[in-house]
C-alpha cells in the first residue's frame, strides 16, 4: 500500500491532501509576487502583474490567466477592508507525484493578504545591514520560490543584530539585498546594480530611479563594490512592502553619520507624493 | 480581515491549514531524502540519515531527532509492504506567517512511500542525457528543496527526449546530473568530479567508487569536460533510486556504440551483489 505520513501520522497516499503533494514544496517550483496597499488602495499592482506573467512564462507554467489573477487580488483586498495590507501571492506547477519534468499539471494558487508590519522606525532611524556571499542561483531575475540561500543570508544577519543581508559577488560587488534592492549615494549621483541575470527587476528599484531627478540625483547603473559601500554619503535598500528604507550602518560601518542622509529622506517624501498621485 | 484566497475559495487565515503556510513552499526552506528498498530490504537507510543530518546542520534547522526519523521511516516501509519502494521524506523549518528569518517554528515532516518506476529498459538499453549550464544555487552538497534549477534542466531534456540532464559549469566542465551523479570511463579509469560545494555528496556515487576496484577499474575524482564526455569509452549516471544507468548518447552523440558498455555492465552487477549482501 502507497502511503504517507505526516508528522507522527499515516495516511493512504490517495486520501492526502494535495497541498502536501504541491510541487511547490517539493522544488520550488512556483513564482510569487509581494505588494502592498497604501491606505486602502493597491499600489502598482499592473507592473506586480506583468512582472509575474514573465515569471511565469520563464519558467514554463502555463494557462494561467493573468486578468484572473489581478481580478482575484482585487477582489480579496476589497473582502480584506485593511487599509495597508500586504498582499502575497504565488502559482506552483501544480500538484502530485514527485517528478521533475511532469507535464500537463494544474496550477496552483495561493494568495495570503495581512497587515503590513509597521516600517516608521525603520524609516526614520534607519537599518543595519551586513554583506553575505551571494551563493543564489544564476536566475534571480526571476521570482521564484527557491529561496534558501536568502533565508540563510537573512539569518545571519538578524544573528549580528542587522535587518537586512546584502549580497555580494564573487568578484566583490553588490548584487542586491536578500529581499531588496541596494542603492548608494555618491555626491549628487545614485548607483544601484543594473537589471542582469542576477538582480529581480525591482518594482520599487524602477520607481526610486524614476523620482531620482525630482530630488536632484543623477543615476549610475553599476554594481557597487562592497568596499567602497562604507565610503558612500547614504546607503538605502527599496522593497515593495516598506519602499524606502534608510541603511545607517554597513558591516558595522556607520554611513552619513548613522543618520538617515539627505536624498534618501527626500526620496521617502517623493515616494509618499507618487503613492498618493498614483492609481 | 486578515485572509486567503485557495484556487478560487476564501478562508479566513486563522482557518487556513497550516500546509499551505509552509516554509518549505515559502522559500524552499527543508531538505529531503529518497532512498530504496531492493526485495523488501530498505537499502543504505544509515548512509540516509547521516547525510539527512548534515543537510539539516547546514541550514540550521534544529531539533530533529534522528534516530525517530529512521525509526518513522522503518514504521512506513513495513505498513506499506512494497518489495521495492521508494522512499521520499523531507523536513522544513516549520510553518507560519511569511518571514525569512523566523525563529522558533516546529519542524515539519513528510514522508511518502511508493512503488519504485521500473528502470530495467533503461539499465539494459542506457539513455540519452543533453548538457545545460549550472545555473544552480553554490550549495548543492545540501540536499536541499531548491529545485528549480533542475526541474528546468529536466525539462529541456525531456523535450529533446532525453531521460537525464547534465550540469556543465563555467568553466565547461561536468559537475553532475540534474538528479544523479556522471561517471565516465577512459580506459581502465573511472572518473568522476569530486565533492565540492557545488556536488551533492552521492550516496549511489560513494558505492559506485567502493566497488570499482572490483571489476578492475581505478578512480580519478576530477570534473570531466564537457567536451571530452563525447570522447569517453563509457558513460553512466548513478541515482539512489535506480542505482546505475548505462548513458549510451550524449549531446546526440552515440556512447561505446549506442550500447551500455562493459564496465558498465560489471558495475550493475556488482552493483546488485551489494545490495543482496549489504544489511
Amino acid at each position: 500500500m502507497q502511503l504517507a505520513m505526516v508528522g507522527d501520522k499515516f495516511i493512504e497516499l490517495e486520501k492526502l491532501d494535495s497541498a502536501y503533494l504541491d510541487y511547490g514544496t517539493f522544488f520550488g517550483d512556483g513564482v510569487y509576487e509581494v505588494l502592498r496597499s497604501y491606505d486602502g488602495r493597491l499600489f502598482a499592482l499592473e507592473e506586480h502583474l506583468a512582472r509575474f506573467k514573465r515569471s511565469l512564462a520563464e519558467i514554463e507554467i502555463e494557462g494561467v490567466d493573468i486578468d484572473d489573477v489581478g481580478d482575484k487580488v482585487i477582489r480579496a483586498y476589497q473582502k480584506s477592508q485593511i487599509a495597508d495590507a500586504k498582499i502575497y501571492f504565488h502559482i506552483t506547477r501544480g500538484a502530485g507525484h514527485r517528478d521533475h519534468a511532469k507535464e500537463g499539471l494544474e496550477p496552483r494558487f495561493l494568495l495570503l493578504v495581512t497587515k503590513i508590519e509597521d516600517s516608521k522606525e525603520q524609516k526614520n532611524k534607519g537599518i543595519s545591514v551586513i554583506t553575505v556571499p551571494d551563493t543564489r542561483w544564476k536566475r534571480c531575475d526571476i521570482k521564484s520560490l527557491n529561496l534558501l540561500a536568502n533565508v540563510l543570508a537573512r539569518r545571519k544577519a538578524q544573528k549580528r543584530g542587522c535587518q537586512e543581508a546584502i549580497f555580494v559577488d564573487e568578484k566583490g560587488c553588490v548584487t542586491e539585498g536578500a529581499s531588496s534592492a541596494f542603492f548608494a549615494v555618491f555626491g549628487d549621483k545614485l548607483q544601484t546594480a543594473p537589471l542582469t541575470a542576477n538582480i529581480l527587476p525591482s518594482i520599487t528599484r524602477q520607481f526610486v530611479l524614476d523620482i531620482s531627478k525630482n530630488v536632484g540625483l543623477g543615476v549610475l547603473q553599476e554594481q557597487v563594490k562592497g568596499q567602497d559601500a562604507t565610503k558612500a554619503d547614504e546607503l538605502f535598500i527599496a522593497v515593495s512592502s516598506k519602499d524606502i528604507v534608510p541603511v545607517v550602518k554597513f558591516n558595522e560601518i556607520a554611513i552619513s553619520g548613522g543618520k538617515p542622509g539627505k536624498f534618501t529622506k527626500l526620496l521617502i517624501n517623493e515616494f509618499a507624493k507618487l503613492v498618493r498621485e498614483k492609481r
